[in-house]
């Protein structure tokens, strides 16, 4: 039997309110059931979904909560009949819990890691065994744990979904956003063309950085549909602004093309139906990703490829962190380290 | 040489107003250039899109038009370079144009039999070779030529569009409408469930009679989404008419459900994002078909199936017949004979 602390330190939840009402304080340590491993946590990242739930924007709310499903670190001590993973191991969580056996839908009794579940925002989580994955060697622990959530809904929307082939025009409205920098890294990757849009200048020259071939500015060029038409046909849109950014994505998308949506900034759109089905376009939900999307995004990273890494903050400094989130200011993903 | 008739009688319009502007008049009888057959019309069949050429309603419009997309007959005369069609043989008529190379995606280049092409509301066609099949021997004319735009776009929003698997469930919103009646029993020859809707009661009792599983009166039942619902999981929904049927569409297909839209009657649909990503939906557009679309359509009608027709009406009465569909009155397909 492993031996682990019998106390950590841990962001809760306590009351609804926005991310001020997040406090750091101790807590016992996990013990890992059969079958779980407990994870000593290195850095872990923010998502949206962590903001949304201290607002109160989410389904199913439990509290008091204890978010994060974004986390990398080592293996601290393995529940009864794990054989599989040794302590001491460097590793990265992904964050579904129960997907299910079937990869194209997960299970209705699946979630995320980081409530109801305890999640990633200590310095301990204990997670089932089948979702601690390599950390991949060539990345620190912070680069390693801003990748799970956000690039395994990046992989997802683009390939699994989105069928993303070699040689294809993807467009990546909001190119700053977590999610949207994978998507951008991941297509690049696969011999797409990326076409980035962003309203801030800087955020665009990180775009271009990172190899997006175009990056416009939607704000200050009210032309941009027109640039990116002239371009060449776009084949895929991954999108999570939803609203007129989606109407305008069936707009500037090739018949026969792709929009995936992943999120709803704007929770309604209306959609123009004839060139939806005139031109046979395809809109396509997608969330989150399966444990064979997740092994194979993984590998994504296999020859050297890092992500983008917008700020590493103390763990301490979680509502910091989460404001710059809720600002939009950041580019890339924000990592919490301890 | 084959020898043809000099004249023909075909129904003209001249200018837009509507049905009413239509009028049957004698024409010069086509000849057919090298790579085409003359096919001697023996009957023809509706489509809501000869009505919105009437009307103004459609791209492009050249007038004088020859409407007329479905029709079957004989093959009466083939132009030079024609070897494999016999003159005799009965035939119906593949109605795309230019298609092109990839089955995926028609070329820019394509149009409908019917305008500009002169179509089969006449007493003889030319079409090119490549466009005429052999008509399935149990079938009448006026079977056969109920068949081929109706078919093709029933066929390819539900195998090649909506990936239709035996043992699915497909809802079939207005079941009356000359698509949805082929949508029903393509689905029930794939060993699909269908769930068909309707205002009407006698359709829906005809619903029944072609093999619908449950028909429902969404007209006169505020709560036929509930019976969908409790019905069991919809995996897939056909639909043209748009506007608030897709937003109920999307509400009760089941998570990883698909929306096939062929058409939009409304052409406007608010769409909720949350349920679109959440549930990985997905919204397919789909028009006409391919030359592949078409085969295998055809063969579908090999072991004794026969299409729903309406009402036979003689070509003379075409106005008629046109406000008949116009009504909205038919079940099925509205045919027109010599």
């Amino acid at each position: 039997m492993a031996s682990y602390r019998l106390a950590m330190r841990a962001v809760l939840l306590h009351e609804l309110g926005g991310p001020e009402r997040l406090v750091l304080e101790e807590v016992p340590t996990p013990a890992p059931a059969p079958g779980e491993v407990l994870v000593r946590i290195r850095a872990a990242a923010l998502n949206h979904r962590d903001l949304f739930v201290t607002r109160g924007l989410y389904p199913k709310i439990a509290l008091p909560a204890l978010l994060g499903s974004d986390g990398a670190g080592e293996v601290a001590a393995l529940g009864d009949g794990v054989t599989s993973l040794h302590p001491g191991s460097d590793v990265v969580i992904y964050p579904m819990l129960d997907w299910g056996d079937d990869p194209a839908l997960r299970s209705p009794a699946s979630s995320i890691l980081g409530m109801p579940r305890a999640g990633t925002f200590a310095q301990y989580v204990c997670v089932p065994a089948r979702n601690v994955y390599p950390k991949p060697a060539h990345l620190s622990f912070e680069e390693a744990a801003a990748i799970p959530l956000g690039g395994l809904t990046a992989y997802r929307a683009l390939f699994t979904r989105g069928k993303l082939a070699r040689g294809e025009t993807v467009l990546v409205p909001g190119a700053g956003g977590g999610v949207q920098t994978f998507v951008l890294l991941f297509a690049k990757q696969a011999g797409a063309r990326v076409i980035a849009t962003s309203s801030s200048e800087e955020k665009l020259e990180r775009a271009r950085a990172l190899g997006a071939d175009l990056a416009l500015n939607y704000a200050e060029n009210s032309s941009w549909e027109k640039e990116v038409r002239a371009a060449g046909p776009v084949d895929l849109v991954v999108d999570s602004s939803g609203g007129e950014t989606l109407s305008k994505a069936l707009s500037v998308v090739r018949p026969g093309g792709r929009v995936v949506l992943y999120g709803g900034t704007h929770p309604e759109a209306n959609v123009k139906l004839f060139a939806l089905f005139w031109n046979e376009l395809s809109v396509i939900g997608s969330t989150m990703g399966s444990p064979q999307d997740f092994a194979a995004m993984l590998a994504l990273f296999d020859k050297g490829l890092k992500p983008a890494v917008d700020r590493v903050f103390s763990m301490t400094q979680i509502v910091a962190a989460m404001r710059r989130m809720d600002d939009a200011s950041q580019f890339g993903k924000i990592v919490l380290s301890w």
